[in-house]
């Protein structure tokens, strides 16, 4: 109570920074990243405008906003000042400490989504549990504290290996395929000695990945949007497209009522992304199992932002302020997202130039570029396509997307796109 | 030679405001208000973010962009320091002194539109003058120096007389239908003792509007969008329809054709909107007559962020760098947008609350809202609905938007929506 009653006091004390229109909600997003960036652009046609706590004023997120609190989302202090007087707090990524979460929760804040929650997002052995309980399809996995529980998992699944760090892995970072029982012993020795907590599961016969995405509400409204593929590359998202083509109708929507499952079941609010395998199973079927799950706008979402009636940055604010979700139809036959990520050498042509030519070349390009400098494998920017045909709008999107990256265009890519 | 050395070592010697990515254009804008506002959503996108001339912190576009500058756009060294080191300067309106513009132009700044074109969007009877001599339809018109001319002028046209200020009318404000002669005369002897400049063109019999935008680069490359029909309530715009229903390809194509002629005949770089009366000429047979134009994203063009492949913010900033033009396919059979204004009383429900409800019924409706606090009559929104069919987008558009100014539903208004 007395906790209470102090935040209280410091809320009417706070003056309101102009940022924010009289009679509009504050969401503060914890992360200062490409996420928040685009989260701002749909923040400013509701009316609003984001509060970041970011690293620094030149940050991806911060050089659009106005409202920027500095510091680090590590320390509790920093946390608590960004989420004064917020109607939500909000993430761009899963890093902030749960207990910090919790504090803010005691103390009355509106943290969406919550602790609860997020820790499905955050710790891979918990998230497979979870899963598993709510009866969703994983593979065989194991928790692994030692050198013993990984040989003894090697032995349970043939050798079909893949060792994951519990926490903090992304694009690749973190995975592990050891292709000896030797190999398995000395990475897992290593590992284990370093202070990282492990998991392992059994590899599947990949087919293909998928990405079904949903967003849900406090108050327990759900909003899907239709299925789509994702290609990966290097551990990376390269491309997706949606909504998936050639996707047996049984397998997508099983996709998509997983998604609202997982967000009910685990008690997601704002944006959830379940990334799916597509495998072989072991009778030769072909099925769904889940890899990862994120609770944010996700990289394949960013087709929402040309292709659909809400794009997932305004159906997250509006989840996240418990707000009626928004329509999720999509405006074109096909539409196709490329990544564009940093090349191991950044090409003489400055990006700007890239840009231009790329424009010229293809009107209907929509290039989104998130205010980073170039480092080898960042993610600087991604385009959308929109278009009737499949292969035309992906053509023109790769093409795209390439000449972003390396300031040439790929030999078989077409002068007229879609 | 002196000044631009001058300036291009102040230019070196200038911090870049963290604001701006590196190898990133910066656009100036001199204004706040909401045009400005939904350009720096679209400078997002493009990796950009806007430096503003700005009245004050809280002013509609100032919330959303962290380079601001305060300061008086009619102050020659408030519109310099904001101009200092942008890739190009433009504008949210047309008020800034052309003498400013041309000192900055001596100086090696980029301003786009020129003092030149933008002339014509700034006195009525320049621009009346101009479009005659480039043969664009205009009604007959007169320059109003003293009573004897406007009696003389009313006797031209058999009283059918429509007096305009020349400068800085907008909305219905500045314009006069006077009944008698008497009254006109009473009219032009007050306005002209108040030192208002004044033209008279003869009253057209008004079939409708439209509305051809097109946007124009330095280069003279052009992109026109498709024609609008725009509906005025009270002397201010209430609705854009895109494409304007039931137009006479005759006159579609005319009015696109000659909102292309203009922004090359007038020399506009950026986004030109000519708003156009659909009149019962002399013959009776319907014609169209030039009513105004604006050189930078319109009201009527405001549908295009939801309904159209490159909306008139993206477009403008694109043009006014030099950029190849994007594409302006329309993604739905109908975009209808319809504006809200400031309800005479304010209902006691408060604006966050009315768009709650508002996409509770209509989980389609596009609401881009200001920031700014409500007036009797002031712009505060918009509301896009895209659909398949007219009359049920039209209705859903008419109804959010009602409900947005007053917090009652119109009572014909539908539960389902397109």
């Amino acid at each position: 109570m007395v906790i209470e009653a102090q935040q209280s006091n410091a809320e009417a004390n706070q003056q309101r920074h102009p940022a924010h229109a009289p009679d509009m909600p504050i969401v503060a997003v914890i992360g200062d990243g490409q996420l928040a960036r685009m989260m701002q652009t749909a923040a400013i046609e509701l009316g609003q405008s984001l509060r970041l706590l970011a690293s620094s004023n030149d940050a991806s997120a911060a050089q659009v906003c106005s409202d920027v609190l500095l510091g680090d989302y590590t320390n509790l202090e920093d946390v608590r000042r960004a989420a004064q007087g917020a109607d939500a707090v909000t993430f761009d990524h899963e890093h902030v400490p749960n207990e910090h979460l919790d504090a803010l929760i005691a103390q009355g804040v509106n943290v969406q989504p919550r602790p609860e929650a997020l820790i499905y997002a955050q710790d891979k052995l918990e998230m497979r549990k979870k899963l598993q309980a709510l009866g969703a399809p994983v593979p065989p996995f194991a928790r692994i504290d030692s050198v013993e529980d990984a040989l003894a998992f090697w032995d349970q699944v043939q050798g079909e290996v893949c060792l994951k760090a519990r926490r903090g892995g992304y694009d690749g970072h973190g995975v592990w395929f050891p292709d000896t029982r030797e190999a398995l012993a000395t990475q897992v020795g290593e590992l284990l000695e370093a202070g990282t907590p492990l998991m392992a599961e059994e590899k599947v016969a990949l087919r293909g990945e998928l990405s079904a995405m949903v967003a849900r509400t406090p108050s327990g409204a759900t909003q899907a949007w239709p299925v789509v593929e994702s290609v990966q590359r290097d551990g990376v998202c390269a491309e997706a497209v949606a909504p998936a083509p050639n996707l047996d109708v049984a397998l997508r929507q099983q996709a998509e009522e997983l998604s609202v499952a997982l967000a009910n079941g685990l008690g997601v609010t704002g944006v959830l992304a379940v990334e799916l395998f597509v495998c072989q199973g072991k009778d030769g079927a072909v099925e769904l199992s889940v890899n990862e799950l994120a609770m944010r706008p996700h990289n394949t979402g960013h087709w929402t932002q040309d292709g659909c009636c809400t794009s997932q940055f305004e159906q997250h604010l509006r989840a996240v302020l418990d707000l009626p979700l928004g329509d999720t139809h999509t405006t074109a036959n096909y539409t196709v997202m490329a990544n564009v990520l940093g090349a191991a050498h950044d090409p003489a042509m400055p990006m700007n130039k890239r840009v231009l030519e790329v424009m010229r070349r293809y009107p209907k390009a929509k290039i989104h570029l998130y205010g980073k400098e170039h480092r080898p494998g960042r993610k600087i920017a991604h385009v959308n396509f929109c278009g009737e045909h499949l292969e035309a709008t992906r053509n023109a999107a790769q093409a795209a997307a390439h000449f972003l990256v390396h300031a040439t265009w790929p030999e078989q890519s077409s002068e007229q796109g879609e």
